[in-house]
């Protein structure tokens, strides 16, 4: 028998599209290993009365409600309001929250605002759940096996306060069926063939694996449940073993790793350097790898040669871009080396293309070649990515550029 | 009398937090505009009964209910049936949007999966919205003066639909009060400054005028509400003009307007150019600057110093760092000056600090000091922001430089 969860999402932000419930998905993506199957995610406004009803509705349905904002000391902040109401009880100032938040605020050099002292609020029912980052405090509220959980809206709070508080709990609580997930990145074999090859893992019900097409490869997702966590893990693991055995190479991350941090490890492992220009990604490839944290021991720097003037002052052959034109094989090839030798890296990544909406040199947007350059040869490959939206050509490029090089690291 | 809307936006992938609910917060931003309130958004996965209770309730409660995804030719995509469950009525195949899909498919050289029949299926109720980016054509269903819109769930399908089918027909519906809004951005003044010069406007009901801190400055919003477009526009541009004529050189953006967007406007009417150096931003402000489509007519290039001899060979005297440390006033100005003379440029800036985690020179995470260099000078300056994610360290470093340049280009 399923556990089932349900997430209330306030605030009138939401509601007009000024800000992106990304609490939800936060939530969300953490309950199957929980052992909890969410059912549904409802956005209401601050609006007392509405607000209730959906709580109402979702406390006798399931095992746990889930909210998130509106645990500010302000008028709109009506969660504790709306939970006391579902609860039928009446708030009261907790002597004990209420010293926390004077000290809070008098360890900041200031006085706590009168209004604040809402946030000190308690229903019978519920107890306090710390807030490590802000002022406000969380609320585990419970009846008759159901549990209703009050969550603080700014990210940063309610991951921490979700690590920290809410997920233990919850484990603590749940003894039913537990999910987890891993994925498996690939890259540079079709569906067809990559169904071929995990053929013995793909007919299975219980781990399950699918098989999805995404814009930097081919992911492979295992689903294992178990009655609890181990029980799942020793599921999972053989499998995950298997598939990691059957594509080698092709594997270039797992989970939640992007091809920045995949491509970071091996050049930080084997103490190696890199440098980039790039035309057409315009930084984005910069900003992607200097996005990992440390990324300085490995990234030499690099150059967005948005004029021919500065492929050439850079060192990239004049008569090459005259031949081939700037958005070639030839000079996206010229542009590695020429960066691998100018920064004095051990690896050089050169991108041109067309990043669109015009076309350039009689090229569509969409077309890009990537040069990756090592010390023994310098070579480059062409690409052609749907043209529809200048930032998703330059990602695409990006996450091709950094996949072929991956592929060269481990070729050399 | 308000008029009603909700949301329901269907897909297990919703739940699983696996991907972002953007549809809905597309749609939420649109809806005032039109006059209609929205009242809750309902994710809820591809469960076929689960969908119809919800879309039952919204449908009885509200003028308007619209729904997202579940369009597509598969099992899961079960929106079609929901709906006919909601009007109690069986599906039929249209021969119109069969005909259509076939050639359809032929035009693109294959020819249509027997599965895609689905996506030809109409209830008498329902009439058809053209799809002119996808195979989902969407549902305009109605009975008793309540709307059900069906949408397809790729967000450019799904733009596409609403600006050229959804929103035309509303609009055509709905006589009753419009919303409209505008947000004016400024830079360089305290929120209290600004309470204080727009005292006049702020204390008017209609309409509204609210002021919001933002990392990008203080942000006004004017809130204008009219029985129609018309009446809305006449309450509204009033207070722009007067906001804008109070604040002058202080507002750099209207709306969804960019820093970089602000920048090149500013430099593509001057016809003037623009070059980088930057270190701990790591490409991000080239990358914006060249997510502007157009941007290569103004943009030079630039280059990611990530190591200090980078900087040198680029032209930043090296008694400069030695002296005054890479992360400093000095060495931010010599950058600007040395990528404005290295490729010729009208403009340039440099941007160098600690996105971290870890310290630089003795200098905390999010220390930032950026620099601008034009014909006449070159001058920096200093930046603290929160050190608690190296991405947003990074995102705030960029805004800064943007509208620093900004600044300079109007006082010149």
């Amino acid at each position: 028998m399923p556990i089932y969860a349900e997430i209330v999402a306030s605030g009138t932000e939401l509601l007009m599209g000024e800000s992106q419930d990304t609490d939800s998905s936060y939530i969300g993506s953490r309950l199957p290993a929980l052992g909890l199957e969410l059912r549904q995610v409802s956005l209401v406004g601050d609006d007392l009365e509405r607000y209730v009803e959906v709580l109402k509705r979702s406390f006798t349905r399931n095992q746990f409600t889930f909210t998130t904002g509106g645990l500010g000391p302000t008028v709109d902040d009506v969660t504790r309001e709306a939970i006391a109401k579902v609860f039928g009880e009446e708030v009261y100032v907790d002597p004990v929250q209420q010293q926390w938040l004077i000290d809070l605020f008098k360890s900041r050099g200031t006085q706590m605002p009168s209004r604040n002292i809402k946030q000190a609020w308690l229903i019978p029912s519920a107890v306090a759940l710390p807030n490590r980052v802000g002022t406000a405090p969380g609320w585990w509220a419970e009846r008759d096996g159901h549990v209703l959980i009050a969550l603080p809206g700014p990210p940063r709070e309610l991951a921490e306060m979700w690590e920290k508080e809410a997920a233990p709990r919850i484990k603590a609580r749940v003894t039913g069926s537990v999910v987890l997930t891993r994925t498996i990145k690939t890259i540079g074999l079709g569906e067809a063939i990559i169904d071929e090859m995990a053929t013995e893992v793909l007919g299975i019900e219980n781990p399950y694996v699918g098989t999805y097409a995404r814009p930097d490869g081919i992911h492979l997702r295992i689903i294992a449940r178990g009655s609890n966590e181990q029980e799942a893990k020793r599921l999972l693991e053989p499998v995950d073993h298997k598939l990691r055995a059957i594509f080698g190479k092709n594997v270039w991350g797992i989970d939640d790793e992007t091809p920045e941090d995949s491509v970071g490890t091996v050049l930080r492992v084997r103490r190696q350097t890199l440098a980039t220009m790039e035309s057409c990604t315009g930084g984005m490839l910069a900003d992607s790898i200097t996005n990992v944290p440390g990324s300085s021991s490995y990234y030499k720097g690099g150059i967005i040669s948005y004029t021919n003037d500065l492929k050439v002052a850079s060192g990239v052959p004049a008569d090459l871009i005259e031949t081939y034109g700037a958005v070639s094989e030839e000079v996206a090839a010229a542009m590695a080396q020429a960066i691998r030798l100018h920064l004095d890296a051990d690896y050089g990544i050169g991108v041109t293309g067309v990043a669109g909406p015009d076309a350039l040199e009689g090229k569509p947007p969409g077309t890009v070649y990537i040069g990756i350059a090592g010390a023994r040869e310098a070579k480059a490959s062409y690409h052609r990515f749907p043209a529809n939206n200048r930032g998703l050509v330059k990602r695409r490029a990006v996450t091709a550029a950094l996949l072929a090089l991956r592929t060269h690291l481990l070729e050399v």
